[in-house]
């Protein structure tokens, strides 16, 4: 109650620093109590500060980004002696104020830390027994994944699987440190092993997600891919109106960019179609909604010829009408554009086919 | 004999030029001799000079382009009486030089007569009964195409169909005139007939076409895609080091650039992946070769599920493995991203699947 007083009697002259402070008490103060509780029965662990440890982070509040000197810092704590109980979600800026991670904060710490000390597994606990193949919403006792690789994982965050948060596993990732997933609430199951290289031995398909909220802005003009600069433009258009793009399809007079509904209110939709109808001289330009995307993800399907055709097979015997295929730029995923309503129907009959 | 005299006595101050005038001989004295002789039987005919009828070109000798005013300019034609024999292949500059146009020149300045004119039909007689759904040299007899649209005539050209030059179709497809390939030499077949919309009364697939020579650069990092920019950054590279790009499809932490092989010297190579290396900060960067591309090219695709699976079991029964596969972002066409080498043999795979 001291610490949580003190947080608010401190001055605040920003309505974010504040908050981030307030925000990073539970996690601070959970630590302190942790750590008394051991060491009253006895054992030999001990609360250490962020700011005490090094862990800086840029002053974006509530979004913060660990700053790289953090990690040669906290592989200092490898001499500390006994149990560190380390708060998660929240590290200090330069200038000595509270900042806090984005979402999935205390699951970002624990990445850090683990790289930092270069540690042999860094052991993740959240409230699953494992990553499932597919959305246990949709699919009845899926099949858990036991071990994937970071590519593998990413992918799947991307379009939707949320059991980490995607920033989570940059720092593991950047420093080959695997990652086990598992379930605080039964502790005694395997989990899934999060890896830089695997065998394969359960087949070509690790997993398959989906995602809807797409978008489709398609730009026809002949002689399109005769026109040296045309797709760059389009992107310099997206950049400069903030939009980021997925993914851009293109054929030979047709370019697609994919981008997310979110990104494109009213405003800049239409300033956008008009920029590049007028600036790039376009010959037809439209938007097509309700896209969703499907991913089929697994490091065993480069070298697994036909995978293609199975998943069209299910597709079609789902009669499921595909809209746009990006095979090839991944090593390890094949997408599926199909409509949104569609989505969960697909990711059933693609389980279907391959478990 | 005088007007080659006259040709070779003119003052030649720049060697194009003078090149220029020389290629340009046969085409206008075949044209006044034609009319000569169509006079001498008693046709109501006449020569008409490119100058005097105002088909005025850029100064780029040997790759000229039409300037808009030409087409004011020859549309006046159609008050001419009789027959006009017009010389293809050449115009005039502004300067009052002769200039001639690329590849296919004389099927371009046909194609400009007859957008200025609107005509009801452009006639293109070449030395093939009809265009083909595959090329003859791989189907024995392949089924002539009797109807296809502009749009479907364009992506068979890119990936080999050379029956018309890409350039040629655009003046009549920007006024909408049809065009019919003939045959000089079998004037009585019906030949090929290239419209703006048709109707689909012969299945989903119009033609299949091939091409190779491709490489694709394929790179790799870490959260590439929630780096805005990245993508924009990466054309403009290539874009500064003058190499047009082809297709870009992305995966998630993955983007892969298809470019024509011939743009990509060793110097070149080099130059682009050290720089995208270094600018951008890959984590990963290569080039695969022998990367060959098929079109499968149909007005009717798009309304016909399950053409993606029926390509892909061809495909699959030959043995061809599919590198990338590009569908959606033309309505009329998908790419598939092969080894060179199976081209031919997917083509004809294709060919017997659809035919």
């Amino acid at each position: 109650r001291n610490n949580l007083e003190t947080r608010i009697s401190l001055p605040h002259d920003s309505s974010e620093k504040f908050m981030d402070r307030m925000k990073a008490a539970g996690e601070d103060n959970a630590a302190r109590l942790v750590a008394f509780y051991l060491k009253s029965i006895g054992v030999n662990a001990q609360y250490m500060n962020p700011k005490d440890a090094g862990l800086f982070l840029s002053d974006e509040y509530g979004n913060a980004r660990v700053l790289p000197q953090s990690y040669k810092n906290l592989a200092k704590l490898s001499s500390v002696d006994g149990i560190i109980i380390f708060p998660g979600f929240f590290g200090y800026s330069l200038s000595g104020e509270v900042v806090t991670f984005p979402r999935g904060g205390s699951d970002i710490t624990g990445s850090i830390l683990a790289a930092s000390l270069q540690v042999d597994l860094y052991e993740n606990f959240t409230d699953v027994d494992s990553v499932f193949v597919a959305n246990p919403k949709l699919i009845k006792n899926p099949k858990p994944i036991s071990i994937l690789t970071y590519r593998e994982m990413r992918e799947l965050s991307y379009a939707g699987f949320s059991v980490l948060h995607e920033e989570t596993l940059e720092p593991v990732f950047k420093r080959g440190v695997p990652v086990n997933i598992k379930n605080t609430n039964n502790p005694s199951s395997p989990g899934t092993l999060i890896v830089p290289t695997r065998e394969n031995k359960t087949g070509p398909v690790a997993g398959i997600a989906g995602d809807t909220g797409f978008c489709s802005i398609n730009i026809n003009k002949y002689m399109m891919n005769r026109e040296i600069g045309f797709g760059r433009k389009v992107l310099q258009v997206l950049e400069e109106e903030f939009v980021p793009f997925e993914h851009m399809p293109s054929g030979i007079d047709d370019i697609s960019i994919i981008v997310r509904k979110k990104y494109l209110d009213d405003d800049r939709k239409s300033r956008i179609m008009e920029r590049i109808a007028k600036e790039l001289m376009v010959d037809s330009i439209n938007i097509e909604y309700d896209l969703g995307l499907v991913m089929v993800v697994g490091e065993g399907m480069k070298n697994t010829p036909g995978i293609l055709h199975q998943v069209t097979s299910a597709l079609a015997k789902s009669k499921i009408n595909i809209r746009m295929v990006n095979q090839g730029s991944s090593e390890v995923s094949i997408m599926f554009g199909i409509c949104e309503d569609d989505v969960d129907k697909a990711i059933v009959a693609i389980y279907n086919e391959f478990f």
